[in-house]
C-alpha cells in the first residue's frame, strides 16, 4: 500500500510506492527518437497494453478500449498513489504519515507513435486541455482529494519513461508545499493591498515589454523576471480564475493556441529539448472550507514550462536558489523571433 | 556583471551569469570514466590550467600554483557570482534585484585524475572537510556575504561538468529560501518547546533504529523518514552546533569517517551512482544581527546526500512533493549491510 510521509526539516511530502521500481526504461540512457508502433503501449490498436481506460475522446463513438480515439486516459500502471483504500492520517512518533490514497493517471495525447503534441491541430491540442478539465471534474467528486497536479514530462532528461506523447495527473490527499507557498504569498498580497499579485505582474510585464513572448485576449506568456531555467516560460490568464477546471472551452482554445506556438518554438529554436509543462491551480474545493478565504480573488491558475537543457545540481537542491546563464529578456527575444519564423506544417488530427 | 533576482511567485533567488554558458562539457552525454591526466585541468602538474589558487594544503611547503598539494581551492572559471563590484539592492518595478556579489570556488579534492574522494585515506578526506572550514573562515570576513553553500556534484546526472573529484563553494549575499525555511521551522519548534528539533529527531530515530545506517560519538547517519530520493542520507551532529565552521578537527575526522563509509557503500552497493553532497549550515554571523535569536540552540548544521538514480520530473518541480520507490527502512538495511561488507582497499594519499 503506498503511503505519504512528510519530511520534518524540508516540509515536503513524499509519496512512497515500491511498484514504481518496476517501471520499464527508466535506467536506459538514450532518448528513443523513433518508436516501433507495434511495441508502443500507448499507440492506437494497442489498447490492451494498458489498464482499462477511465476516459477517452471518441468522435466516432467507438467502444471503450478499442481504436477510434483521439485522446485517452488510463490509470498509470506503476502508480504513486491509488484510489483504493481508506484515507488514514496518523502520527508516526514525531513524524506525519497519510495512507497513499489518491490517483495517478496517464493522458495519452495522440493515437500515433512519434508524434509531438504540438504537431497536432489546434482542435486536437484543445481536446487534450479539455481532457485535463474533464478528469479534474470527475476526480474532484472524491472528497478525500485535496489537490490535482497536471504535468507533462517530455524527453528522458525531463523524467519521461515513455516517448509516446503523454501527460500525467496525480491527485493528492494533501495540498503540496509549493501550492501552499504560492497561494499564501498571493493571499498576503491581497490582504495587504486588495489586489491580485498576478494582475500586478501582468501590469509590470506590459510596462517592461521585454519579457513578453506572446499575448492574446485571454493569456500572456512571459519569460519570468527570475527564470530558474533558460527559456523558462509562464502562461498567465488575464482574467480572475483560480481553478483550471472552471476554464471555458473558448479559454482552453486560446491556451492551446499559445502553447502550440511555444512548444513549436522550443522544438525548432532549441533543437527539441526535453521539457516539463506544469499546471499550477488552486486546491480542490471541499466541504471543510479553505485556509485561504480570498483565494478566488487572490490566486490564479497558471502554466509553467521548463526546458531541461541543464541539470539540477547540488546547489539548487540544497539552497532552493538557481543558477541561470540566460537572461529572460534574451530568452524572450529569441522565442518571439522563433515563433515569427515557425515553418508551416501539416497538422496531425 | 552577474545579478541575483527573486522570483515573485516561488520566492526563489536566481543568480544570472551568462559566463556559465561557456562551461565546457555540459552538453556532452556519456560520463567520462577515465580521464586523460594530461588534459585534466584539476590534475597535479596542470596548475596553470586554472585561475590562481586561493588556498591549498601543501604538506611539503611547495610554492602556490605548483605541484606538491593535496587539496587545492581555485576560483570557478565560470562563476555564478563574483567578489568584485558593489553590493546594490534595488527594486526593479515590483521585482527584487541584487547585484551578483559573492564568490564561487572549486575545491579540488585530489591531485590525481580518476580518483574518488572516498578512495583517499581518512586523513586526506578530513583535509577536504578542513578546507571547507578554512574557506568559510576566510570568506566570512567579507561582511557583504550572508550564506555559504558547500556542495559536491559527482557524476553528470548530478550536474558535474568535470569528472575529477571536486566540490564547490558558493557564497551568497542573501540567505536562500531553503535555509530560511529550515531555520524558521527549527526556531518555531524551539520557541514552542525549548527543544532542538534535531535532538527530537535523533531520539526518534534511536527509538525506531530501522533507519539508522551508522553512528559514532559525534554523528548519526539516517535514511530520512520521508526520503525524497532512494538511498538519500542525512548526517546529523549529535551536539549543538549551528555553524559548520565551528567544528573541531576531531569532529571533522569523525565526519570524514562516516562519509568515507557511506560513499564507499554508494560505490560498491549502488554501482557508482551520480550523487550530490550538500552541507546545510546557519547563515554567516553579521553585524546586522539575526532574524532567528535562538539559532544557536534551535538549529544544527547537517549534511545531505542524494544519489541521483532517478531524475527530477514535472511533478516534483511543480508541487515540491517527491515520488520515491524505495522506503528508507529498506535503504538503511541495504546500506548497513553494504558497509559491513566493504572490501579492504589501499587508500590514496
Amino acid at each position: 500500500m503506498p503511503e505519504l510521509r512528510k519530511d520534518w526539516i524540508s516540509g515536503q511530502w513524499v509519496a512512497f510506492s515500491s511498484e514504481r521500481l518496476r517501471r520499464p526504461q527508466v535506467f536506459s540512457t538514450p532518448d528513443t527518437t523513433t518508436l516501433d508502433s507495434e511495441a508502443d503501449p500507448f499507440a492506437e490498436g494497442n489498447e490492451s497494453f494498458t489498464p482499462p481506460e477511465v476516459y477517452a475522446v471518441r468522435p466516432g463513438g467507438s467502444a471503450p478500449n478499442t481504436p477510434g480515439w483521439k485522446v485517452r486516459v488510463v490509470p498509470n500502471r506503476y502508480p504513486a498513489l491509488r484510489v483504493e483504500g481508506e484515507l488514514l492520517h496518523r502520527g508516526d512518533g514525531i513524524y506525519d504519515h497519510i495512507s497513499g490514497v489518491g490517483a495517478h493517471e496517464v493522458v495519452i495525447e495522440s493515437p500515433h507513435a512519434n508524434c509531438e503534441l504540438e504537431s497536432h491541430s489546434l482542435h486536437h491540442f484543445s481536446m487534450v486541455l479539455e481532457t485535463y478539465r474533464a478528469r479534474t471534474l470527475d476526480l474532484m467528486r472524491d472528497q478525500r482529494l485535496r489537490y490535482l497536479s497536471v504535468f507533462k514530462n517530455s524527453g528522458q532528461a525531463a523524467g519521461a519513461s515513455q516517448s509516446h506523447a503523454h501527460s500525467q495527473i496525480i491527485a493528492l490527499p494533501v495540498v503540496p508545499s509549493e501550492a501552499v507557498r504560492r497561494i499564501t504569498l498571493c493571499e498576503e498580497h491581497y490582504c495587504n493591498k486588495e489586489r491580485c499579485l498576478f494582475d500586478d505582474v501582468i501590469a509590470q510585464e506590459k510596462r517592461d515589454a521585454s519579457r513578453i513572448v506572446l499575448e492574446n485576449d485571454a493569456f500572456v506568456a512571459v519569460c519570468p523576471y527570475a527564470s530558474r531555467f533558460p527559456f523558462e516560460l509562464r502562461l498567465i490568464p488575464k482574467k480572475k480564475s483560480c481553478h483550471y477546471f472552471s476554464s471555458t472551452d473558448r479559454t482552453l482554445v486560446q491556451c492551446a493556441e499559445m502553447l502550440k506556438k511555444i512548444l513549436g518554438a522550443y522544438r525548432h529554436g532549441l533543437n527539441r529539448p526535453a521539457y516539463n509543462l506544469m499546471i499550477h491551480t488552486a486546491p480542490l474545493p471541499h466541504r471543510g472550507g479553505t485556509l485561504w478565504p480570498h483565494i478566488e480573488k487572490s490566486y490564479r491558475w497558471h502554466i509553467e514550462l521548463f526546458p531541461r537543457i541543464f541539470g539540477i545540481a547540488g546547489f539548487e537542491l540544497s539552497t532552493g536558489c538557481a543558477l541561470n546563464a540566460v537572461y529572460p529578456e534574451e530568452a524572450a527575444r529569441f522565442l518571439r523571433q522563433t515563433i515569427e519564423n515557425l515553418p508551416e506544417e501539416k497538422s496531425h488530427e
